[in-house]
């Protein structure tokens, strides 16, 4: 790639050497590292694409890591990455030991706070402007936030807090008019409002250097200055009054893709010393044409060709299978509803949203709400099914413990993205939810192996189970060898080997690994082979047959503890077993990574599950 | 008691055959019995008697079962339990096997949901809403909420998508104008406003009665009128923009302690056909001068004398002693901080906020918030403790999880009312805690055992801990025995029997009915006492003093699933032991209760601990 300027920029404090005239091109370098990176390696376009002049914009003015920027759920840190010090990395971006596609404070001390999930932001922001308060920092904490995130319950709770704070808080609110799909939320039409009946506020020329004057004037002046500054705004900019009511000082709206508004706009923020609500519009996918039309598609998007904008198509996922079949299961069934908190398209859902849109509810990205009202549902005599990632399921604990298992109400969680998720990163891998939901009452949890059996499992849980019960299942495709897989309606299938004095138990997608093991070690050291289908509980025959064997493993894509392969070893000791028995499973968070590359570093692919068959591995059991 | 009315309400539809002239008589003697019971019994009190005319209005409007009402956190739903069934077992309130303090389906179908926390009751009546319109069910669904649970995020997502259905959904803000504590945050300042300017509305004459009439005339001529009333409301009520950019039509506000005009208001909203928001100014405490005059003392309140106001004093708890303690702390360290979620009285931080008021929040019933913004400050710098109750910190899970532990921040968490929690039922035990971290990565937990040992474990959790470091105790009282024994710095103290071939584990509160059942065992069945004081991660010298006997128990005031007992059996199976292991802990919801009579049930008690150790218990291990 041909950037002459980016070439040039090591950290924020080249930012600000650089001309004005250069600023433009500096933004065209990066919007076309950015488009060609995440051809190459997928990742967050279409959000990405729109922030880029408002990054350029806060590190001319602010000067991390003194000041901080939190960027809520992190889809648009690519420019601040390429700005501090990450540029020479960035062909990285999601690959196995890359640059993470979140901010990761571990990558640089300019990002300020780990993000992933929605919504966290302004009460991130709140404490660190907070702590610089107590602690005599004079340093500005900005928080960028889409206004898809305010749909989040977290976000108001934040905005709440924050306003009622004194300190050098800057909200920024991104207001692109989506969130991950189409914006829902009356924050969304308050914002529209605000932006519909003037065009964008223009500075007047000469106001930004007045108001960068004024700490060189003294208190007193400056106090002063601030009643022309309330009179300038409100000529200036328009007014919210929600959000003063909240406590903000609110500027805007702001052009987002004009450099010097923006850059006005932040030196006003700057000088106001109370928490400042800047709303700034931009636009989606802006500077490459397929995902300024099509931001929805182009938000997160695996790789793809940069001419013609078309994206890899990958095989069928479990997605897809889960919202087919509830597809079909709907027509049967008019009691049966999905709930998704803004992943309609993530989850598969696209189809029954278009068949049966008033049974399908996109909540927006607020899963305590999807929950609650899930279970609302149930009362209700509905059949709701909510389908979410592993890793947002953890937003909703107290739901399904309170609002729903106390009650034993009869709800379905269809659990995408559980186990190890690729290229996302710690924040998104799905290896909690076992471990939490074990942890409350009435919880029956279903993981298949294969499309077949999820769609066994779906029906299981919507019509044999009661109260909570759960399916989960990996992103992506069928494990190889599992397609084929003949499913079984069962709690779980034993396939024997007559010489086998080793159990290898598993479930879901390890399971294709395990028989590859299995495979291999035939001759050398025959094992059973015992893959659960319902994973908890734990169906009691599964410790009967465990104790015919001197030598028990289980291999898990979870957490340890918490984990099945826990608890199993729990009920075993309850049980007097005398052999060895031997966990394997997760030990920590999982950085970015392919899935098998994260299944090797976990010595959960074929190759490690046969070393550790064999005694050979150096990871340990438990 | 002389209650010649009440006495002749069975059900709802007694209610609705009483004259208007009854209706005052009744809300005096609801009165008179909410405030003899709760003198009698403890409860809450205040809030309970601010809603005794709206209960009333809404039980003469709307017919329960078919209708059904969500009582946010249920703070408020002594009434409608007097009105609905439960009078003539009013007495057992809040005693083991007795009528709960909140609403539970179990006892009666008017009781819609299972609430106990807060800010839930909009998306649960959104959900029974939405079922009802879906399976063609004509009731209404009202959620009844206070202003301060407006604070907490799930309420605002509920009132987002509430908003947005076109349901026979009612949300009924009763605006007390004060949480537990003192109220927060901007829907406080934006029900103030409305309230501010005028009188409350007054219901012309006639009107309710032409509302009423509505379902006879037919539909276009409904259609006409509801231009009419759109026409009226302005007349009569305010406008609030911003409920209406929710979605609502906007009622109020009315007064709540009117009956005429509360029973009109809801005859309007049961017309109007899509969501409705009728504000309700109530006065907390209404009817009993002390409760009037200190709502926050009487919010909740232990047994006192009628006449004089006086309640009963407990001895100081946990909670005063962990104030007391942070209160040292800070005036040796500058950067502790402490933040509570509306509980500043219940966690004992009241003179903490009095002496430290810069460095003391208070966030509102908004407990995600709390931990992001705790883990912001610890990002910044500051010493943050957030004290809040076990069973309300599962609201924030995924803060602890991605917010917190990712980074490995340093915050730390004075877990309040852990263990079995006196008389407030399943949806306030503290049983959660320990399961749902240990599966937060980067977790050390401390269970103190007394005030002394509760003070060591805060300063090792502060000064010696990375990460998340929580200390837990019981609500109440140092445990019997246990107020002179001598704190250990250690992880854990074992107290050897020479003669003892059984090792019986516990920790916290259960260690006094350990000792207690020791000495009463000790020439019959010596046994050897292990007691942890760091229960997470589990020291591992703890291991190899167990393989020591050929008998270990373990004693745990916690939910199974996810314990420490639970791990430390799979813990052993790993490390090969031989002997017999019988882990004691809790495993289901626990009903309303003493903690005595709840640690009796679940055979925690030292006469349970007995009969468990020498093998004559029912009971299950494990």
């Amino acid at each position: 790639m041909n950037t002459p300027i980016l070439s040039t920029i090591q950290s924020p404090e080249d930012v600000k050497r650089l001309s004005r005239e250069q600023l433009e091109p500096l933004c065209e370098e990066l919007r076309q590292t950015i488009v060609e990176t995440v051809a190459a390696n997928g990742g967050h376009l279409a959000s990405n694409l729109g922030v880029v002049e408002l990054t350029v914009a806060l590190h001319r003015v602010f000067s991390c890591p003194q000041d901080q920027i939190v960027w809520d759920v992190g889809h648009q840190c690519y420019t601040h990455k390429l700005l501090t010090g990450r540029r020479d990395r960035f062909e990285t971006l999601r690959k196995t030991g890359g640059v993470s596609g979140f901010p990761k404070p571990g990558e640089s001390d300019c990002d300020a706070f780990v993000v992933g999930h929605s919504s966290t932001a302004v009460s991130a922001a709140n404490g660190i402007a907070k702590a610089k308060a107590l602690t005599g920092d004079e340093g500005y904490t900005i928080a960028v936030v889409g206004d898809g995130a305010m749909t989040g319950g977290l976000a108001y709770e934040g905005l709440c807090n924050g306003g009622r704070s004194h300190d050098r808080l800057i909200v920024i609110l991104n207001d692109n008019q989506m969130s991950i799909s189409r914006n829902v939320g009356f924050m969304a039409r308050h914002l529209s409002e605000l932006r519909a009946s003037v065009q964008y506020v223009q500075t007047k020329k000469g106001f930004g250097n007045v108001i960068s004057a004024i700490p060189l004037i003294g208190k007193p002046l400056y106090r002063g200055m601030v009643k022309i500054k309330s009179a300038l705004k409100d000529t200036l900019y328009k007014s919210s009054e929600m959000f003063e009511e909240m406590g903000y000082y609110y500027l805007g709206p702001v052009d987002g893709h004009n450099l010097r508004d923006l850059t006005r706009a932040l030196e006003t923020a700057k000088h106001i010393n109370r928490p400042v609500l800047l709303h700034v519009a931009t636009v989606k996918g802006q500077g490459y044409s397929y995902a300024l039309e099509n931001p929805d598609t182009y938000h997160g998007i695996s790789r793809f060709d940069v001419a013609s904008g078309q994206a890899e198509k990958g095989a069928p996922g479990f997605s897809q299978a889960a919202g087919k079949c509830l597809c079909t299961l709907a027509e049967q069934d008019p009691r049966l509803c999905v709930i998704t908190a803004a992943m309609m398209s993530g989850t598969g859902l696209t189809e029954f949203a278009s068949r049966y849109p008033k049974r399908c509810f996109d909540v927006g990205i607020a899963e305590e709400h999807a929950v609650t009202f899930s279970s609302g549902l149930a009362v209700g005599g509905a059949l709701p099914v909510f389908a979410v990632y592993s890793t947002f399921l953890q937003r909703a604990y107290d739901q399904l413990l309170n609002d729903t298992a106390i009650m034993n109400n009869h709800i379905v969680l269809a659990i995408d993205r559980a186990g190890i998720v690729p290229d996302d990163g710690e924040t998104h891998q799905g290896i909690f939810d076992v471990p939490f939901l074990t942890t409350v009452p009435n919880t029956t949890i279903y993981s298949p192996s294969n499309f077949a059996e999820l769609e066994i499992n779906l029906k299981q849980a919507l019509y044999d189970t009661e109260g909570i019960a759960a399916v989960r299942y990996p992103k992506g495709a069928e494990a190889a060898g599992l397609s084929t897989y003949e499913p079984d309606y069962q709690p779980y299938t034993m396939y024997r080997d007559p010489m086998a004095s080793t159990l290898v138990i598993t479930y879901g997608r390890l399971f294709g690994n395990v028989l590859q093991a299995a495979k291999r070690l035939r001759s050398k050291h025959p094992v059973s082979v015992l893959k659960l289908t319902k994973i908890w509980p734990i169906p009691e025959d599964v410790f009967k047959l465990a104790g015919l064997y001197s030598r028990v493993i289980f291999f898990e894509e979870s957490s340890y503890n918490g984990s099945i392969s826990q608890q199993f070893g729990a009920a075993l000791l309850q049980r007097k077993y005398g052999g060895t028995y031997e966990p394997y499973a997760i030990h920590s968070f999982i950085p970015t990574c392919s899935v098998a590359d994260g299944l090797r570093a976990t010595g959960l692919d074929a190759e490690g599950m046969v070393r550790r068959i064999l005694g050979e591995a150096n990871g340990r059991a438990e």
